[in-house]
C-alpha cells in the first residue's frame, strides 16, 4: 500500500501517521518527493484500513499495490483451475457450451431443447426456474417445479444443469439437485447468498454484475472461496455503458484480463449482453476467439412465444451451424468442445 | 406501447403481428409511414410482453408509451406521500435529516453520536449493524449487538433509528426492532428480499443501485409496494461512471426527475456518492436546494478511527454549523427542518 | 417520428400540436391510448426538429422512427461499400490490415517497421505524424517532417500510408500525400474540420469518439458524405466506461451493429482500446471473429524507447504470428487477407 | 510517479530500470515490499514519459503522485483567479450569470432577450452565432451575422457578450468581437484550436467534453495558458453515463473538486445538462449551493418556435424569479451576484 501525503502535510503529520500505521505490524519507507511525501507499506498490508488512513485530512489518497483477493489469485495460484462437473470440467483445454431457453416452461419445451443443443455439442443445459424480473407483474419463473423439469431433462440427455438462484432459503434444493448454481449479475454482491453458497460443494457461476469492476467480480469469487468452496467460473455478460443500441456492452477485454489475475475459469453470456438474437453468433464466435473458457447462450425452439427474452434467443439450426464455426477458432486456441 | 416494423416488412407479416397482439385484449392502430410501419397498442397492455415481439424478425423496436410501474406512478398518485415514522415524517413541507455513524462501533461511541446530531437538529439516528463490504475480509458489522446498541442510542436520545438489512433471515428482529429499514444498493434488485419487505409494516429506506436508471429504481419500490407495503423512501446516493475522482457521481437531476415520476419521497446521502468527508458539505447544501426530502448524513466524533468508512464522516462541529445552512436553503423550497 | 403527449394534455393542445407540424408538410395520425394520446408523423419528417416539439409542455416525449443518416444508411444503399485505396480494397470480402507505430520517430526507424508489417502481410501503414496529446508537455509528433518520413516508407514498400490529421490548415497537404486521412477519437465531433474532408477526394478513417453512440458516429460519417466525400471507414476503438483496468471499453457489438445500419466499412483499433500490449493479440482475433473489415494496429521494434504509447504496441515477431491465426479466423468469415 | 513491479520481476530487471529512469535525472527511492517492489521517483519527473516505463514488461503499473498540470494548478497558485471581463469579474465572491438564447434567431429576438436577462439580473449574455450540431441537415447558426446582432445587442444593454468558437479560422473575429470565447463539448480535446486560443487576449470559457475527467479538463486549460492566455473559466455541462432519463448527468461534485484542484473560476450549465426546461431552475440552485462561481442559462421568449433546443430554455418571467433564489443561496457561500 501507498500513502501519498498532500504537499501541506507538515514532518510531524507525516511521522504521526507513520507511527500510528507501524503500530498495525507494517514497515513504513519514507519517499520525500519534490512537492508531496509518500510512504510506502511494507510486510502484512490486509490489515490495514485504507478509508481509516484516507479519513487524516493530510492525506492526499491511498494507492493499493497488491490485489486485495487471495485465493482467487493467480499471483499464489500459478495453474489454471479446471472445475469437475459430473463427467465434465469446465477451465483448461476444453471449451464449454451451456445452451438452454431463458426459462423452463414445460417438460415438453426443456427436453425438446436440451435434446436438440446436446445434438449440436452443447455440454450443459441451462434453463431458468426462478427468474429475476425488473417488474413484479412479469412472469417469475416455474420455480420448485422448473427444478424437477430440469432434472427430467438431465435424465433424457445426461447434460448436467445449471440454473440461477434467488435467495439463501432454496440452497439445500439447489445442492442436491442442481449441477451448476447460477448467480445472476443483481446478486454479484448479495454477500449473504455468496457466503452460504461458499459452504456448499457445487460449482458456482458467478455472473459479473452490470457495474462491476473486473476487481469487484473476483472478489465476489473470493466471498465463495473464503467460506470453502473453491469451484467458482466468472462470466462476462455485458456492462452498463451510456450505448443504448444494445441493452449491454460485451467486455470482451475482460476475459484476458482475467485470465491475468485469477486462475479461475470465465465465460461469457452473448445473449443477455446483446440482448438482440442476430448479435449472438458474431458475438460467441469473438468470445471464443478472445479466449473465453466456454459460452452461456440462449436457445429456443419458438423464441417469438417464450416466457421471457425471446428476442435474444436463437432457433436450434442457428445454434446447430454456430457450433462448427466455434470448434475451428476454439483449435486456434488449442482448445476443444 | 408502440412497435416500429422493419422496412422490409411486408404487410403479410404486419397483419399477423397485429392479429397476434390483437389476441390478448389489445386494440392496434396501425399508422403507415414512408418507410416503416408503426403499431399503436391501445387497452391494457400491461400483459403484453415486449421482449416477444421484439423476437419478431420484422419488428424493429418497441417503445413504451406509460411507465411499466403503478403503485409508485404520480400519475395514478397525484400527492406527494408522507411517511409517519413514531412522532415524525418524512416527505411534505419537512426536510428530514438523518445522521450518525457508518457502523456501530460501541455503546459509547453510538450515544455519544446519536446526543450531538440530535442537538444540532438531526431528526433520525443512522447506523450500520450488518455492513456489506466488497472485501469478506473487512469487517462485517457487530450484527444483532449492533441492533442493541442502536435500541439504547434510540431510548437515550428518542430519535428513530436507521439500519441496513442484508438478508431476509432477519426480517423479523428488524421489523421489531428498526424504525426505518434500509436496503443497500448492492441489494436493489434483490427481489426475494424485497417482496419480504413488502410484507412488513415498517419504512423501507431503499438505496439506488451503483449503475440503476431511475425507472429501475421505482420499479423496485414498485416490488416492495405490491406487496402490500407502500411506505417507501428513495434515495440518490451516486451512480458508477467514468470519473473517477469521486468515489460516484452523484446525481442530483434525479430529484427532481424523481419528484415528476413519482409521489415517493425522495432523500440523498452526500457521504457514499463522493467518498471525501470535505465534499459532504456542498453537496449536503446542494442536495437541499435541488429540492431532496431529506439527507443521510455520515457523522463520526473520530473518523480517523472509524471501523469503515472514515474518510467520507464529517466531524460533529462540522455537521452542526451545515445544519444552519440547511435551515435557510430549505426555507427557499417552503420546507423547514 | 412519434410524440407522446403528457396524460394531462387536453384535446385542445392536442390538436394544436396536430395543426402546427402539419403546416411543416406532414401528415399527422392520432392514436388514443388510455391515459397517453400519441400522434404519428408521417411524410419527410426531416425538417422537423424534435426540440422544438419537447419545447411543448403538453410534450412528454419524442421518439424517432427513421435513423437520422441517409447517405450512410444501409436502408438506402443495402449493398455494402468497398473502397479502393490505390492498388488494394477496404470492405467486402478483403479483411485490411493497417500496421506501424505509434508516431513517426525517424526515417530508419519507420522504413524498418514497415518493411516487417510488409512482410507479415499488413496492407497499409500507419504512423502519427500530428499527435493529439492529452498534455501540452508531450511529444506532439513530428508534423510535415514526419509526413515525409512516411512518404518514403511508402516508396520503400508501396504500402499505402494512414496518418491523422488534427486541424484543417494542413488538409491541402494530406490531400496531396496521404492516402487515408484518419480523424481521432476526440476531433469525431470537429464538424468544421469534417465538412472540409467532404470536399477532399482522399478516403477518411474515422475513430469513434470516447463517448459516441453508434448513431453519432454514423452521423459524423454523414457529415463527410453530404459535402461529397463518400469514402469513409469507421473504426471501433474503444469506449470509456467506468472499467479502469483497460484504458477503454473495447466494444465489440458495435461491428454487427453497424453492419446492420450502414454500408460503410468498419475496422478495430485493438491498441488503443486496452492500452496495453499484451491484450492487443486476443482482441484483434476477436474483431476479426465478430466480423470486422479490418485492423489497424500499432506495432513498434522497440516498444520501450517508443516516443509514443510504448505500452500498448506490439512486437514485430508477435505481428507475425498473429497474422498467421487471423488468416484462418477471417477465412470463416469467408473474408481473406 | 511511483513504478510498482510485477511480483516476478527480477532484482536484475529492477535494476536495469531504475539505471535506466535515473539516466532522465530523476533520484529513484526502492521499496521492497512482500510481494511487488516499488520504485519511488523523485526529482523532476516531467519528462518522463510513464508510457514508456509501462511498456516493460516487468511492469505492473505507474501511478502519478503531482498533477500533470502546473499553471492551472492551486498547488503552485494558491489564489483564486477573478477574471475581469470589460467593466465585470468572473471568480471570487461574485457569482456571474451568463443568459441568453441558445442561437441568435434575429436582431428582435437578441435585443428583447438581453434587455430582459439584464432587468432579471444577469451579468453577461450569450448566444450561438456558429452552432455545433449532430446532424448536417440542422440550423448551423447565423454564423457571422450573428455575431453583429449579439454586437448590437451588447450595445443595446452593455452586456458582455459569450459566445462559441468552431475553428481556427475565424479566431479573428472573435478576438475582436467577443467578450468572452466559448469552447464546446466537442472540441474540448480540439488541441489545435486550444493552442490557438492560448494566443488570444480574450477570456475563455471551457466546456467539459461529454466524457471528460476532471483532470482532462484541467488538462485542456493547461493547454490555453501554456500559449500564454491564463484567463481560463471552466465549465461544468453534464456528462454523459447510463441514465437516459435526463440527456446528461450534471456532475455537481466536480465544482468543489475543481477548487480543491485548479484556482481557476468554474460554472454551471444546467440547461444543457438536463436537457429540459423544468429541470433548470433546481439544478440551477445546486449549482450555486455547491459554491459554483456562475451560470450559464438558456433564457428565451419562445422556446416552441425557438430555432435549437427550444426544450431546454426557460421562458424570462421563469428566469426572473429563479434569480431571486440565486441571490438567497449565493450569499450562504459569502458570494453576490
Amino acid at each position: 500500500m501507498i500513502v501519498i501525503m498532500r504537499a501541506d502535510a507538515t514532518k510531524e503529520e507525516i511521522l504521526k501517521l507513520k507511527g500510528k500505521i507501524e503500530m498495525e505490524d507494517c514497515r513504513v519507507s519514507v519517499v520525500q518527493g519534490e512537492k508531496h511525501c509518500i510512504l510506502g507499506l511494507v510486510g502484512d498490508t490486509t490489515k490495514i484500513d485504507p478509508s481509516k488512513i484516507e479519513a487524516n485530512e493530510f492525506v492526499e489518497r491511498v494507492t493499493k499495490v497488491q490485489q486485495p483477493y487471495k485465493l482467487a489469485n493467480k499471483l499464489f495460484h500459478p495453474h489454471d483451475t479446471v472445475i469437475k462437473v459430473n463427467d465434465k470440467t469446465i477451465g483448461g483445454d476444453k471449451l464449454a457450451v451451456i445452451a438452454g431457453p431463458c426459462s423452463v416452461e414445460s417438460e415438453e419445451q426443456i427436453v425438446e431443447i436440451a435434446k436438440t443443443v446436446k445434438e449440436s455439442g452443447a455440454g450443459f443445459l441451462r434453463g431458468g426456474a426462478f427468474k429475476p424480473r425488473t417488474s413484479p407483474y412479469s412472469f417469475q419463473g416455474l420455480k420448485q417445479q422448473g427444478l424437477e423439469l430440469l432434472k427430467i431433462a438431465r435424465q433424457e440427455t445426461g447434460l448436467p444443469i445449471v440454473t440461477e438462484i434467488m435467495s439463501a432459503d432454496v440452497i439445500d434444493e439447489f445442492e442436491r439437485d442442481v449441477d451448476i448454481i447460477q448467480v445472476g449479475a443483481r446478486n454479484m454482491q448479495n454477500f449473504e447468498l455468496l457466503k452460504q453458497l461458499g459452504k456448499t460443494t457445487k460449482p458456482i457461476l458467478l455472473k459479473r454484475g452490470l457495474s462491476a469492476t473486473i476487481e469487484e467480480l473476483i472478489m465476489s469469487a473470493e466471498y465463495i472461496m473464503s467460506e470453502g468452496n473453491e469451484n467458482v467460473i466468472l462470466c462476462e455478460r455485458g456492462i452498463r455503458t451510456f450505448e443504448t443500441y444494445t441493452r449491454n456492452t460485451l467486455d470482451l477485454s475482460a476475459i484476458p484480463a482475467i485470465k491475468r489475475l485469477s486462475h479461475l475459469p470465465v465465460i461469457v453470456d452473448p445473449s443477455h449482453a446483446a440482448g438482440m438474437w442476430w448479435m449472438v453468433e458474431p458475438l460467441s464466435k469473438a468470445a471464443v476467439a478472445v479466449g473465453a473458457d466456454g459460452l452461456i447462450i440462449e436457445v429456443h425452439n419458438d423464441p417469438e412465444n417464450a416466457k421471457c427474452d425471446g428476442q435474444q434467443s436463437i432457433k436450434p439450426e442457428r445454434f446447430d451451424s454456430l457450433m462448427k464455426d466455434l470448434v475451428v477458432i476454439a483449435n486456434i486456441g488449442k482448445k476443444s468442445v
